[in-house]
């Protein structure tokens, strides 16, 4: 299960390279420069003006249009792609990574990914990681230092990865503030699909219908929260859905299993049944909400 | 359908009881205050601590325990009880309300309230009212008065109500900075189950799926707002959904077939299938959010 890792803050680093500087890309680099990880930041992409963008909110201190240039010389390189362009990024990258460089990213999903590291000769300094963060924005005029404060990221080395890739990359996100949790990519996916993907469906699923049933206009701030994730970014979500369909498609059958319990409860007009099932949210909701922050 | 109905607050009232001064009731007696609405304000109730929280907090100008005592003399009542005790309270006051006094109530259900006031002499003074708006917190000490401004509120007269009673009850909420919709007792019903009570269910029970399978420690801000209704009073919304249980079933038909076809989406790997729901709903949402506030 989850290993939370202590660590301390004692990274010092030449030169990062940030494969995307979008929300988190551009995020990654104002936290980066906020606790002086870093001599030089080098951004990467393929849009220019995402890359403009990210140097005018002084997330990076360069950028780069060609990938293999802007990663040849670096210690480190996150790639802040989107889920489905991860694998092809490694696969380009990994003859031309420096001697001791490590590679990490921050995709929502970890199996495909970390099968793909370890097909290449990257294998032992690829470290997948997951940051749990995100906004309703995009783009790096977002980005905010504070982005992965007290958030977890977990991390999912391989059997290949080496230690010193795995130290490397837990102390980056604990110089960020974040709460370090490692975990098989496999185990990962299927965290993920409990507590983001099929949260992320059901915010979807709500808002249509709400509009189906004409109820949008009266619609208030409890619709407002639990269906804020519907305002993802569309291709972004379908590459992450279908790349753990496997595990989403498990938890929804929990899921329809619980929902068709519910309505039950509701039938049999079951008040007891029905207390029991809210209290037990209420408590563990609110046991969730006033856990130790510091504590991974 | 819906009716935005244009108002002049040019309400003024010489006496209203509150029945019930938790936070929905306390609130109601701030945006009162705020908004000159009353010469006096009688705050009515079974506990008498949560009454006295309520003068301390200057929710009201009185309090009293007896609730014949409380509203006999009173040009408004607004029930501020849970749903599963208003009947009752009509039932209790029904004899005893001053000639011309209107009667209201903050009931998330409407058939059942509506029904059990067409039952009694009120019949023609009583306006069902359901202000959508709450908060994480409970009690008179969390009272605001600018918990109405710009949310909905949905009326629910029957053919019964005098028009006297549901233009006083209407001009009350648009005072308080409300948006008025009217519409019958069980559209009512039918357009919460979609906007209220299924999304509560949905937040109870992803917390529940995230419990079972240990991911709790890993869950971060989407997490967050989605499940934030679950931390809603187990008592209030077991009275809630009961009393709903047939609006909420049919609702719950529907949405059964929606993650079904969702998982097949899924499962057959349609991606274009599954960025159309995404895209939808994605601006939807959007729209949603984007609507302009001071319309109905």
């Amino acid at each position: 299960m989850m290993t939370p890792i202590p660590t301390k803050s004692d990274v010092r680093l030449n030169r990062v390279t940030i494969v995307g500087t979008g929300l988190l890309g551009g995020s990654i680099g104002l936290a980066m420069k906020r606790a002086g990880l870093a001599q030089r930041i080098i951004g990467a992409g393929s849009r220019p003006e995402t890359l403009e963008k990210a140097l005018r909110a002084g997330c990076v201190d360069e950028t780069r249009s060609d990938l293999l240039d802007a990663c040849k010389a670096s210690d480190l390189i996150v790639l802040a792609a989107p889920v489905g362009k991860i694998p092809d990024l490694i696969r380009q990258l990994a003859a031309h990574v420096a001697p001791g460089g490590v590679v990490t990213d921050v995709g929502s999903t970890k199996g495909t990914i970390v099968a793909a590291a370890d097909a290449t000769a990257l294998r032992d300094r690829f470290v997948g990681s997951h940051p749990m963060a995100g906004a309703e924005t995009t783009g790096p005029q977002s980005a905010r230092a504070d982005l992965f404060k007290d958030r977890p990221v977990i991390l999912t080395p391989s059997p290949h990865t080496s230690p010193e890739a795995r130290r490397l990359v837990e102390s980056f996100w604990k110089a960020m503030g974040m709460r370090v949790f490692t975990m098989d990519p496999q185990e990962h996916d299927c965290l993920v699909a409990v507590i983001s993907h099929v949260p992320h469906a059901m915010a979807v699923l709500l808002v249509e219908l709400a509009r189906k049933n004409g109820a949008l206009p009266v619609a208030s701030t409890g619709f407002a929260d639990t269906t804020r994730l519907a305002m993802g970014e569309p291709e972004l979500w379908a590459d992450i859905f279908l790349d753990n369909r496997r595990a989403v498609g498990e938890a929804l059958v929990q899921w329809s299993r619980m929902c068709d319990e519910f309505q039950r409860v509701l039938e049999g007009n079951d008040r007891e049944s029905l207390l029991k099932i809210l209290r037990e949210a209420q408590a563990d909701r609110i046991s969730w909400r006033d856990r130790p922050k510091g504590q991974a």
